[in-house]
């Protein structure tokens, strides 16, 4: 194959604006602190308008996994949905300066490009406020089966579940993909969208997907379990790779007949965490991609995970190849 | 007087756009490094073509310096005109949530909110690439003079030099302070501003301003001299207080009888130095509009600046008010 790429995902392309808040501020605002919820329009403006300042940097959980993997050197492809707006030019550059493939046309309705609110809490938590404007409307005309049989991997966020349209754009280049014979990941996103979509999930994670990523409260979700140990006990077998991340915890790699501890990266000070799951399927991927094994796979997923939550935003400030290297 | 300020600025309204960039591009780009030079809308697009991944922050030097005063707990007001799009929506956001009254009528035109491209390198020195857009049509009509009765302090960047408009604007501010018997604090914002404008700075600096900022280079340029200590006794006396940043030298404030000199204020690694100068002048401004000696000004503005030089971007991450307690 000409020009193969290492990991192409869909995504919803938005910008996000990070500010800090107080827990009380999550309270008064009846916003469940670690959640993403999607807000319409009007509540956007006007929870923007109670928000402190804040700073903008291109966000969307499988854009800023692209990202992470284009910054250690890998070749990748986004499939994401933005306006012919500033915001829209903003993610547009942001992503293509690291050398990512991303050509998806452009929203040619009145959405504007979506923007993600991430509320920064003093214990380094955020939370996340999503406006999908245009990002919504990926569709199965964005998926060109040329450009996904080009990848290795396909790389697909669980949040695209919540609109119809992104649901079938998934389920069109997961198929693409294991028709070519390539493999099909899938990061569960987020808890809640976990509870939003169980049945239909468990039927992915079972039958269509080779690597899931989840962190510890969404696989206890997704098995409906009391512990982590019987959510790892569930999910054994079920694909070929299991990638639970546990926060400072580290991570364990579940497959049919090993599991594989990788300890957290030590971090002076945690600053942000927004973007650190997007960026451990980063590390993970790209290793996955590169014939490492799921030890050292995890190793490189803990370094760039490490370096997006030492400061505020979610795509890289230095170049993760270089780091992956010291 | 009802509702007094402490501080009202005019300044050039811009969002900044911050990336990561090697000596070497600044060099292959024929760009001066640490300056900051206008550039015009096609010049803007080609150049951000060819920068790295960014994040979005508002900006403009004097903006900063009154977000700054809010953030210290001070009144501020700010005179500066953006776009009615997207950037602009996320300026007008940024300075208003800190308190700052901010309701200059935007532009009508088909200019797009003001950015500046800001060029981070290794050293942590910024060089500057400013499209003005809409930021240059302040003009007298948005200097309204019951505002800048209420001021302590109108302060007022050497930038504004730069356009027509925003020159008049700035005379009529400061002939409104004096004739109200208010202060006029300038900075002189760029070496290379200084000497386009050397003659009519000197007259300003001579006549018409009360407290001057000026970093090393500026002074030196201001007055031709070679030496720092030179430049200092040029400007003695020539204004209430010239307040002289040096970086990690720290300052000297200058009066008539006067010479006081401020230590840098320790930083335990120098992220991004934009917005340093903006910085020292808030911390110095709302010393001096809150009784504060000389000294006490100066050790409050190395504390702003030392906050605003240990991460990306020109406006406070943290409660500046809460720094300057501990």
């Amino acid at each position: 194959m000409n020009n193969p790429l290492h990991v192409i995902a869909i995504g919803n392309a938005l910008v996000d604006v990070l500010a800090q808040a107080k827990d009380a501020f999550l309270a008064n605002q009846k916003i469940v602190k670690g959640s993403m919820n999607l807000i319409d329009g009007p509540r956007a403006q006007a929870l923007y308008a109670d928000m402190g300042p804040a700073v903008e940097c291109s966000g969307g959980s499988a854009a800023n996994t692209v990202a992470g993997i284009a910054s250690l050197g890998g070749k990748a492809a986004f499939v994401g949905k933005v306006s012919n707006d500033q915001l829209g030019e903003i993610f547009r550059h942001d992503i293509r300066s690291l050398g990512v493939e991303f050509d998806t046309a452009p929203a040619s309705g009145p959405d504007p490009t979506g923007r993600c609110l991430v509320f920064v809490t003093p214990d380094a938590q955020r939370t996340m406020q999503t406006c999908l404007g245009s990002a919504g409307q990926v569709s199965p005309a964005d998926v060109d089966p040329v450009k996904f049989q080009r990848a290795q991997i396909t790389y697909l966020e669980g949040y695209l579940w919540d609109q119809p349209h992104t649901k079938q754009a998934f389920l069109k280049a997961a198929e693409i993909a294991h028709l070519a014979d390539r493999k099909v990941a899938l990061s569960l996103s987020d808890k809640f969208c976990v509870d939003r979509h169980r049945a239909e999930f468990l039927d992915l994670v079972h039958g269509h997907v080779d690597v899931l990523f989840a962190n510890e409260q969404e696989i206890i979700a997704l098995y409906e379990c009391r512990t982590f140990d019987e959510a790892l006990g569930a999910v054994r077998g079920k694909c070929d790779l299991a990638v639970l991340t546990r926060s400072e915890k580290g991570a364990v790699i579940v497959t049919p007949d090993q599991t594989i501890t990788v300890k957290a990266q030590p971090v002076a000070k945690v600053v942000d965490t927004t973007g650190a799951g997007d960026l451990f399927a980063a590390g993970f991927l790209y290793g996955l991609t590169h014939g490492k094994s799921p030890a050292e796979c995890g190793r490189i997923a803990g370094i760039c995970a490490a370096e997006i939550i030492s400061h505020v935003g979610a795509r890289p400030e230095t170049s993760l190849a270089k780091l992956i290297k010291t």
